[in-house]
């Protein structure tokens, strides 16, 4: 083996050769890809936990406690924080958020914000590629923290072993949109700042939603879980159905962390058990497969335009005056892809 | 032309034509195409208002206003409320949020949620569309409501000409990313429920926000507007720059909407007076043709890997196995496209 390569440093855990990679891979440099395809055949080993929910649900919070519960298990950490920021304010905003000053000493945990400054979908692909960067670098466990619920949000939950959803009281009406969005990737429901009032009621909704879908489906993850990929991940047999726990806890306070670890324990046991954590990870590997193709396509789409000088000025141009129509072209452009 | 098409009903102003297409379109029905390209030269008039934020933020009281406001003006009005629920639970949710039920029996309001079952960059392309499909049925104003604040909702932004970005006081530390993600597509920031503690606050870190990245860029549009579209929307000359105004209003008692209204209206003439509305013109259709390329492109290599039977479920399979690695396949795959 070549000495010295990234992918070799990284493989030995090595944590500056393992954020450099990150970089790379936040800023879309297509010289990562030998690196992660070097990695890829060692990867496979980690759990990988993600966490979603809307704005100000605490998110963070429950992360810094999980890690905090999982090191005193012995075992080492990475975090992927996903931050919807832009590369222009990025630096100073991820300055300010003190994130998680607790851990910042102990080489047991890795943590990593990725400011995904691109788009079309390049989010999915960074997110799926640093998760696949911590596992090769040997950690046992990798925490994937999303703001916000919108389909990228869905696509990363799919990329997880376990998601854990976390709700709080008073969200506004927002939050039966955000519910039902995020219904089909939960495997635990987290109702965080459960001293506030409201939670009892968040829990009720959550429960009853639950139980409209079970009537419905027969299966907790029957018609919805798989909608966005068709059929990938199938649901489990009759006799080995999860469903989905819901917990209250108060992560500022320290209170339901352990539990909510040991419903995630339960939950891999589970998948173990059922056979659902082989259904699941090929469910992954074709999630990670198809973000990755995607943006293969649109990459080479793009810089087709870019090489013909001014070829998508001109095409934005006459869509603007409407003398020639989006669909026509972009059956065209497609078409001159091979497509 | 002839007669009983969709796209001829729809460019009589026909609801239930209008209904039906966008029914098409949030389904992902091919055959919404050929009206949508029937109807696309007929588009182009109305003006397009983006109201985005995070959840519990009061969206769609503003929205509600806004629309009494235009009403009163002699507007005919179209809504899309981009709402992230799946198909399962979607119908169930849509019913209990009574939305702007004032507005029900007003034949110049056309209210439509978006439910975006899809996904790989489906809402993006299912918003433009119906956004095209109100346009050519002759809505004066087309407003576009987005829940959450992903990389989605601000491709969405992008196809607005003026987006207001709404934030409430108290939303937790994870405003402070979400603040720098929305920053660049902001128009206008709505502080609202101004009446909780913590508006001012709101207002100004925003302000200290703003002047950073005025600071550092000499244009308020400068290097981040532009992050995610390299190019396409180009920065304002010097002495023609919009300076985001940022507002605080209390929707739910109706104060300041039409303040909110007004400086709508200023940015609207500020888009023609600068020439700016027809730099955003190409930029929006940059923009749509991207995401309808990517659809194309993505639907293409989705139905030949569904073709060849159980491809997909090959390659996932082999990829969970680390007999395959997902880069090298995406990279033949693509081959196999022609791209």
């Amino acid at each position: 083996m070549a000495p010295g390569t990234l992918a070799d440093d990284v493989l030995r855990g090595d944590v500056r050769a393992a954020s450099r990679l990150m970089r790379r891979i936040d800023d879309a440099e297509p010289r990562a890809t030998e690196e992660l395809r070097a990695l890829f055949p060692r990867t496979g080993r980690a759990y990988v936990i993600g966490i979603t929910g809307p704005p100000g649900s605490g998110k963070s919070t429950i992360v810094d406690r999980l890690v905090a519960a999982l090191r005193k298990e012995g075992k080492t950490v990475g975090v992927i924080a996903v931050d919807p920021t832009s590369s222009f304010t990025g630096g100073a905003i991820l300055g300010d958020r003190i994130r998680m000053q607790g851990h910042a000493t102990d080489s047991g945990v890795f943590i990593r914000s990725l400011a995904t400054r691109g788009n079309l979908g390049g989010l999915s692909r960074a997110t799926g590629d640093c998760i696949r960067v911590m596992d090769a670098m040997g950690r046992d466990v990798v925490l994937v923290e999303t703001v916000g619920v919108g389909q990228d949000e869905i696509d990363v939950a799919q990329m997880a072993h376990t998601t854990v959803v976390v709700l709080v009281p008073g969200m506004g009406d927002d939050v039966q949109a955000i519910k039902a969005g995020i219904l089909e990737v939960a495997d635990i429901f987290a109702v965080n700042k459960a001293d506030l009032d409201g939670a009892d009621r968040v829990v009720r909704e959550l429960r009853s939603m639950l139980e409209v879908r079970r009537a419905a489906s027969g299966s907790p993850h029957g018609p919805a879980r798989s909608h966005s990929l068709a059929g990938v991940r199938p649901a489990a047999a009759p006799d080995s159905q999860w469903e989905p726990p819901i917990i209250k806890l108060s992560a500022e306070k320290d209170e339901g962390v352990d539990k909510l670890l040991a419903l995630i324990d339960s939950h891999r046991e589970f998948l173990d058990r059922s056979g659902e954590r082989k259904a699941r990870e090929r469910a992954r590997a074709a999630m990670q497969f198809i973000t990755l193709l995607r943006e293969r396509l649109m990459r080479t789409a793009l810089e087709k335009l870019e090489r013909e000088k001014g070829r998508l000025d001109d095409v934005a141009g006459r869509i603007a005056e409407r003398t020639a129509d989006p669909y026509q072209l972009a059956e065209e452009i497609a078409g001159e892809l091979g497509g």
